[in-house]
């Protein structure tokens, strides 16, 4: 089969692999229909994350059809439609348990990343009774590629631990693929107002017409100073960081209101410093999470029911022999205008 | 000035009575703008409220000007315009201080109830500040009067006891004005399916223009059998009793699914028979309570926001000096095609 | 292998079975060290339980060790010490993943049930990985069979669903060993009033000595007069029904304080009768519950470090092939003075 | 009457002031009978809190006697014994509403800090209705101070924040007074583990007979590594800062296991480094708070009921007349083996 594969960093290749076969009785093998690409893919092709090795077939997304099974998976056979988890969860090891499958003492984010997978044209899934979901027939697939990583990320990492709650006034920080995913699935939780921060008015106005009531580019205007105006000086009940760099946490610290809540999603690669001097007596909050896909049932039954409709964040079509293309596309989002790409295997 | 004045089952008229005045320093004499009238004063008229005596003033619901305050009272002053709470709370008891103000050891519903209500051209609010809410600048205070008890109600009793999240199937079953405030605020946590079981057609094609997905009329239908195919066989995530008999509580514990929440908002007059000898392994949880208006100052904000419209629940408009009119209106919901009427104190 | 089996209402035999024999991937079989018999299990010989056919070998409770596993199962080897759950969990079907284990699609109670259980010298465990706890060197495994069921039930259905907190005063229906055992693990949560009512004196003797404050005899007594005179007229924050049966179920209704919950433990035969005339406006909880067992782990936490101590249910000892003479000690259990029996395998 | 009064850092004298008088209808004057000195006044003598200026009597702990009332005070009479809450409350502000009493907006932190403390014969406190708890006949008043701040600000910043359950691991970084009423009432809910850690061996002895299960001395051992060590290189579950540098908060962060709760407590001077580059992907939660005294009736339910002996924290006892000899001592704690004063106004 053919598949993208990792050389080092800086290269790639669009490569013939041998295609993959069961390994455990709890393994399934998925024909790829539809995939897509990363932020995270970027940083493994810059040489970023470690973990990851030459030879390996990156990507943690897409939805597929099951093309065998082992001998002890009982919620799929052959010709099923699924939707791929970016995260592995074994089902019964202690993190498993507390539904924290992102930590799954055997799973966890390990596709694309220390086991092949998915931008190729078959993948395998480890414990894929609880690793793949079955798509409802008649679902538009497409969407639901948007539901491997991107929306259960915003959702669980920036809507659930910010506990957003009706009448909140929230900010998001980032109007990214992510800031956008958690624009769209904050609205769940009908909070009265959300306030989008970016430095690309491009992005700010696609925020707009996704339900971000306010904007502010941070790059033209004291982001700090007009929140506050705008909350009467108390600052934000929730402020959601959508980056990853240590300026956009520090924003998010100085934007809380009393007894607000600071839901990190951002992938980090510097420390931050935290004003403990002033925020120890303001009752806050702060997370972090690496997502756990524990709300992806929901998701589903939410596309289904039209209250959410992820094909808002897909920009580009590609066929899945034209990914070297679509990175490039992928890589200049702001000039190309990209959100997610779809990458089709036809 | 003029009032609405109870004396005994079945009379009522509208006559002089002395204009309220300030009693104790928490106090706080409110002139009625709006005002309305509720189910439970329709209950009260017939006699079937004993602690409501002959010359009673009743009424537990409007907006007004406040037209003179005690030493005590800080947060409002001569002319603010405030929402008045149906739910009295002195703000230090012990279940004031637990946010369980329906059970304020000197407040609770007492408005037009144990003391003088707001059907009327002026009321005694005591414990103003706790129990008056400012109504912000601009905004559309007939809407607002909604806010005293329905919404409240629909949204505490209902939505927030039965636990609504993203992604369940609910029912509510009953569609007059407390159903469908109910219907309004559950759509704060965007549940993909909300089933609305009525017996009458009208109410059933409101609930469809106010975002039912589905409607039952339960005179026509057998709704459990219905229920049960829609879920496959589950039942509802969440199952609202707004009604107020055994038979539609009853109706409840029928369609719950295992795990599920039933919420009981309807007023009862009778036991109900629990089955428990099929519920006790099914782990649901089933909720009373008595309003708390805890929720007011959010669903103000989202009323601002326009996440919710509280005008689609009103009908009907009359003249404060036209009540006993607007009393047949409202007496005769189904004929008159009522739900909520709006008396203006011009 | 000898094996305790059902033969139809009354009649029941120590007799010679097959030993059973790995049938699925997901499957162990478990040489029984110890077990126990449960008041279900005296249901069951009574012919109350139409589930249990002709020909079942009965229980679900137990310590053992690991004779044999199916290709699938990862967290046990040959040799390992296990405690038996009487709950059976796939961990991948819906209600699983929802921590609902009780409502497994094909698991739930099904030991001692609709297959063969774990009074008899092997049993087979369907999903052993999720089904069976790691046993930790030097653990004392006589209290361990006490973790299989009765306090799980207690500590999930009686005190996790009635939400007992730090000062809160509750009152437990039914001083029985799922009484009992909910006493002791309420005391995790210091309730600062803990009321025992049952109509054994010695049993609300035992009660005491396990950290009951206040102790009723409501045959003797009459129970809501004298609670309601200890709370100054309030009732109890959370009120645990043990027993099973309409009076003491509606007994907890009649007890509970505005706010309260009332948790269902007992198996019920009858529909009970829910004053919903006056508990409408009460704000109170009732939940009913299947345990589900996801306390195991943390309850074998406390054991380890001594925060509860389950040996003091044991009030019994006999070989396994006593069995016959245990069912007549424990099914006399007031006369006996029996809470629970240990049955070892020598 | 006389007090003690702040005359700028390091400047305080035991003088007379005029005694205090009912400035609103909602105060209390209280004669002082038992006050005690916190570490704050020990910053405010220093200098350290600049809202604090010259002629303040400080101390904001204590339990007395109710001398007068102004005419909206109803919860209390003449002659009344109360305990004082460190933080005043309105009850009537949005923070207040959301039981968030540490940011009521004209109350908070204010008694000996922008208005006369409690270290003094008299002292008035605002919100009377509110910031008073009533004490119960019999009780212990002496132990009752222990409940004005130091129990509350390790119960609800420490305990409450860090989510600590049954079966939990905690670590409680500083076994100083703060440290140690979070070690006694972290006990509430049964963790199976307490790791306290401080650098004085004689705190730590005391923390054992407090009921930590582990002490460390971190000046003489390596706590991570001890503490990996000791939970599998899992980490805790729940780490509680209680000494307010650098250090001891990014050695709670280091401790802290994937899912886990650091609950800051201490006051902080400075900034902290946030390791987010490793935490981001660890779903933690850190919160900080200023005690809200929430939970100061419970607290007094548990010392009535002997669940909690606030009396073991109370080291050293003073006429109030000797208060400068008693900050000697409670200033050179170490030394001293000081943990807390008991001053009596004799």
């Amino acid at each position: 089969m053919k598949a993208l594969v990792y050389h080092g960093a800086g290269k790639k290749s669009w490569e013939e692999k041998p295609k993959p076969v069961i390994i455990e009785p709890t393994d399934a093998i998925v024909k790829i229909l539809k995939t897509t690409i990363c932020g995270t893919d970027l940083h493994i092709m810059k040489g970023d994350v470690p973990t990851v090795t030459d030879g390996r077939i990156i990507g943690h997304e897409g939805v597929g059809i099951i093309d065998s099974t082992g001998s002890a998976v009982t919620n799929f056979k052959v010709g099923d439609h699924v939707l791929i988890s970016c995260i592995t969860s074994c089902g019964k090891c202690e993190y498993c348990k507390k539904s924290m499958y992102s930590h799954c003492t055997t799973g966890g984010w390990i596709l694309g990343n220390v086991i092949d997978g998915t931008q190729a044209e078959f993948v395998r899934i480890p414990y894929a009774d609880n690793s793949l979901y079955p798509i409802p027939a008649g679902a538009d697939e497409e969407a639901l590629v948007m539901l491997s990583d991107i929306l259960p990320t915003g959702f669980e990492c920036g809507v659930l631990n910010g506990q957003v709650k009706p009448g909140d006034t929230i900010a998001i920080v980032g109007a990214g693929p992510i800031g956008l995913a958690t624009l769209l699935t904050a609205q769940f939780y009908s909070p009265s107002e959300i306030i989008m921060v970016d430095q690309d008015d491009n992005r700010l106005d696609v925020a707009k017409t996704f339900g971000a009531t306010h904007v502010i580019n941070s790059a033209k205007e004291n982001t700090v100073e007009k929140i506050m105006k705008q909350t009467n000086g108390k600052g934000v009940d929730v402020a959601i960081e959508a980056v990853g760099v240590p300026a956009t946490f520090e924003l998010c610290t100085d934007i809380i209101g009393a007894g607000g809540h600071v839901a990190n999603i951002g992938v980090h690669g510097k420390s931050v410093t935290l004003h403990l001097e002033t925020l120890w007596s303001r009752n806050i909050t702060i997370t972090t999470r690496l997502v756990d896909t524990v709300s992806t049932p929901m998701l589903l039954k939410n596309v289904q029911s039209h209250k959410l409709d992820p094909n808002k964040l897909i920009t580009h079509h590609f066929r899945l022999d034209q990914i070297e293309e679509a990175y490039n596309t992928f890589g200049n989002a702001a000039k190309e205008k990209a959100l997610k790409v779809i990458l089709t295997n036809e």
